[in-house]
């Protein structure tokens, strides 16, 4: 039979710039495109020769593990990461997927030799009609000629949707959500997931309760933009106490959770072709919100133990550069910078006429010495002087991920007014309960609670740090947070292919350390040198200091920690014993066809 | 004494065009002003000259009141608009706010005559130390000069908030909350609170017990970054049932509220310099995030009843314009536009490529015939070929506002995966325990509740009419929504004089129509014509069409509807008698001082 016989194809033109096809596999999924739940597969069709190159944009929950290929680059990201990582689920649609994974074992869209059967097959799972579609080929250029009349002939003419949305990268630490979720539901026991930066804890029971008090009270109607006033009140109090701002109640701007704290407050520090500086290693949302914002984030280096080397600072500043982000404690590094780095970007910041921005998300997780606020550096300013937006977050300190809360601490009341006028169209408020139920979670009872977790985070780096050391893969101490950059660099890995290869041969999920420095280049106008991309973003450089890393999180039970790094570093060592394999052979076991 | 000896007062530079002072009037307030809850007062001082006319970016509770003197435009927002309007509250501070009305009376700031003294004895309120800072005076050109100076020395070289920030409107409707939260907290009874489209039902109890249920499981971890996949699902399965979309699970991304997925699914519409398609009297925050987000807003005219004029589309679409937003039914107007007209309008944006955003918040309360979505005109299309993004929300259906939860319907997989990668750095996903909360909302069950609710919007909208018809102020009938634009052009008065003074007089509150039809005016390269103001907000021009109207909302009971229309009847029965009077004098009671 033939492809065509099979395939409801036809060109979209969503990215714009290239050809591409819908072709939905089967019957089923043609009827399917039309309404049902069941998705056609799509794929880039640039022109016959780059055809084994395809990549996807549907989401079927399978397909990915399939496509983990040739040790390398992980791929774009789909839409059910993380889905059901704590609980979201739903059943994987075996039948198209089987029919997509058929196809690639024939090596129909296959560049390189593929290794994901092993997986697979590891796995125990099988096709329950392997058989049934024999004899497919890949579509004749017959085929592909007449999807490119279609074009010619105009019928297809589609709004493209805009260059920003298009050209921001996806953020790789929810791709390991899903692969992890993928291989769960594989069978073969649970994954140990060092991946995920989502604290283990349950929010302070006190919260829940007054939560869902608040809920039945009736604080269900919309909330001032800025937040509830005495929640408000609470955090310029605990501000002032805690970090020693200089911190009235109408400078704090409560916000549906610190990541949406942030996109509002770039909203405001700078505008389109203004430059931001950004720490070569990072939090991905940084460099999505500077480039969805119109900006260009310039990378500040960052020396042993992930301190910024503060004397290469001035020569990144431009006349374009509107602010500098520091993000200490950080995520991805662990790293504390300590005081003295923090008075030398605040002077640097003063001397050049800067924002600074102070994502504090980790603050209560400093394991020496205590938590700086470098807005603390200019307390004893006048407000109009001021130039410190700090931004705080329940999500860690309570373990509050997904209820959503945060705040910013403006440095003058016109710059909370521009923060609460932006944030009536980019949000409209917090929600109102949660804002209600986080109240208590202020008191000084409750610090009790997040001193346990602090304990227990500091527990673990020490166990990270007793397993990870004497294999040679931590180099560096980390000081706050939760979370290790490992070095992988002796198993002659990428973090990319070390992190895949290991959540397939030990079932240890942990985060690549590329997608914590994608470095994307700008044109001189301040345009991001890349096209769209099928896939939904484009793919970028990343920042060689991350290459060999990746990312560990301590938000797993000290013996799910523990297991799973030595199973981790027992992977490195076999794999360094054969460190004279080239890496695109090292982690394939059968050879592929293709 | 001089006020010299008083104020503690420095440059402020964030607005950038302008000087600006901070004056704290009382030792105490300066003292607070390093880090009290109590703040100074804020004003302009572009020269001498214009000290007379000056704005305060604090945020007082009791000042606007004091401000709203001459019948004209509202003031400028200020930050706890709203607060107390469902139980937020706080004290307000009379020593300060004393102090500055002293001043205010005193004609230390005034440019016209003001008559808010009376509203303020008439609401019984004194100062308790009236006579206690005799002898003020206007700060002298001394104390400008030594200003001046300093930003001369480059004392006070500051970075600048982003014009786009700077530039966006404030939203109007919210300075009714504040104006009657002061009302009321001033005595003299409640404020018959007819300017606020917040429903006044509770959420169906299934909906908090199963949140609370939610949150006490431990569903308070990261959600994925599109939605709890049974929501999405459900909400996929509604769309196709009731609104005939051809909506697939993947296509639904959830998001905390509709505002927030308005500003998403712009995000990925237009790019900077792309004009957007808006109905000419509109919900505020379009303009708001089509101009945060680089775009032009270009308003399709109304004519009778709100209705587009849809032969005069066609021209106002220019190789620039990227999308449509259609908002039916409407808010503010309470309009439903046709069948045919939404056929106009799909036709058109398939003609000329272009994308459709259709709002449809209050699709459950259309009062004639049903709610049309115009997605359902390109159900039958391959999804590559569809443009059309609806917006549903929790808020009005289920009067869930304060719970921030909606969702966007995406054509096509391509930008339903734009979408999820834009909402990662936005704001990471809606709340996890409502979302699991709401999904009880969509059983067969809960449309009882929300026919009860749309019901009893049906029966105030023709009690409204009831009594605004007879009275000439009502024009047109709604049919759906809760809203209505009433007609006060008999009272000679503009929306905003007639919302202010009826307040005042009849303890009633209205949104003025201004505030649904601002109109900023663009350069050729699509910059607004406008520079950073004091305030937060420049002021721009507003549509007449919208002049004479107020909006009033059917969110309040029926006994609170009709007393406070039959009030508000009155009150222009009154002012249509003495309509020779210049509208400026006419709301004077007293003469004022100055």
């Amino acid at each position: 039979m033939r492809l065509e016989q099979h395939v409801d194809s036809h060109l979209v033109s969503p990215p714009g710039r290239r050809l591409q096809a819908v072709v939905s596999l089967s019957p089923k999924a043609s009827r399917a495109a039309r309404g049902d739940d069941e998705r056609g597969v799509q794929l880039s069709l640039p022109s016959e020769r780059r055809l084994r190159n395809p990549v996807r944009v549907d989401a079927d929950q399978r397909l990915e593990i399939g496509r983990l290929g040739p040790p390398g680059r992980l791929p774009a990201d789909a839409s059910h990461e993380g889905q059901a990582s704590r609980g979201g689920g739903g059943r994987p649609r075996a039948g198209r997927a089987a029919a997509q994974r058929r196809m690639a074992r024939r090596g129909f869209w296959r560049r390189q030799p593929r290794h994901d059967d092993r997986a697979r097959d590891h796995a125990g799972e099988h096709d329950e009609n392997r058989n049934d579609e024999e004899g497919q080929t890949a579509p004749s250029s017959a085929m592909i000629a007449a999807l490119r009349r279609r074009v010619v002939h105009g019928r297809l003419k589609m709004p493209q949707p805009s260059r920003r949305s298009q050209l921001i990268p996806f953020s790789p630490i929810r791709t390991m959500f899903r692969l992890a979720d993928e291989m769960e539901r594989a069978g073969g026991g649970p994954v140990f997931r060092l991946h995920v930066g989502d604290p283990d804890f349950a929010p302070p029971p006190v919260v829940v309760e007054a939560t869902a008090a608040a809920l039945r009270a009736g604080k269900t109607h919309y909330a001032p933009t800025a937040g509830v006033q005495e929640l408000r009140t609470a955090l310029a109090g605990k501000a002032r106490a805690r970090n020693g701002l200089a911190a009235s109640t109408e400078q704090v701007i409560i916000t549906p959770g610190s990541t949406q704290a942030l996109f509002a407050t770039l909203e405001i520090l700078f505008g389109p072709g203004d430059d931001v500086l950004l720490p070569e290693i990072y939090w991905p949302n940084y460099v999505q919100e500077t480039m969805l914002l119109g900006g260009r984030p310039i990378f500040y280096p960052l020396g042993p133990g992930y301190q910024p080397d503060v004397g290469a600072l001035p020569q990144l500043v431009t006349p374009r550069t509107r602010a500098i982000l520091i993000n200490s404690p950080s995520n991805p590094t662990g790293a504390v910078f300590p005081e003295a780095t923090l008075r030398a970007f605040y002077e640097l910041a003063r001397e050049r006429n800067l924002w600074i921005l102070s994502d504090e998300a980790y603050e209560d997780f400093v394991f020496r010495g205590s938590h700086v606020s470098p807005g603390s550096f200019e307390r004893d300013l006048p407000e109009e002087e001021r130039r410190v937006f700090t931004l705080f977050t329940f999500s860690k300190s309570y373990a509050m991920t997904g209820l959503r809360l945060g705040c910013v601490v403006a440095p003058s009341l016109y710059t909370a007014t521009l923060l609460r006028k932006c944030q009536e169209p980019l949000v409209a408020s917090a929600g109102m309960p949660i804002q209600w139920g986080a109240l208590p979670a202020l008191t000084e009872t409750e610090r009790a609670g997040v001193a346990r977790m602090k304990a227990a985070y500091q527990r673990r780096r020490d166990l990270a740090l007793s397993i990870l050391q004497p294999a040679g893969m931590a180099d560096y101490v980390p000081e706050g947070a939760f979370y290790i950059m490992a070095d992988v660099s002796e198993t002659g890995m990428t973090g990319d292919e070390f992190a895949v290869a290991l959540l397939r041969e030990e079932r240890v999920a942990v985060a690549p350390g590329s997608g914590f420095a994608i470095q994307p280049r700008f044109t001189a106008d301040g345009s991001p040198m890349a096209e769209p991309s099928p896939t939904g973003a484009p793919e970028y450089p990343t920042n060689p200091k991350a290459r060999h890393r990746v990312r560990i999180a301590f938000c797993v039970s000290d013996e799910e920690l523990g297991e799973g790094l030595r199973r981790m570093v027992g992977f490195a060592e076999r794999h360094r014993a054969g460190a004279e394999r080239p890496p695109a052979q090292r982690a394939v076991r059968r050879p592929a066809k293709a």
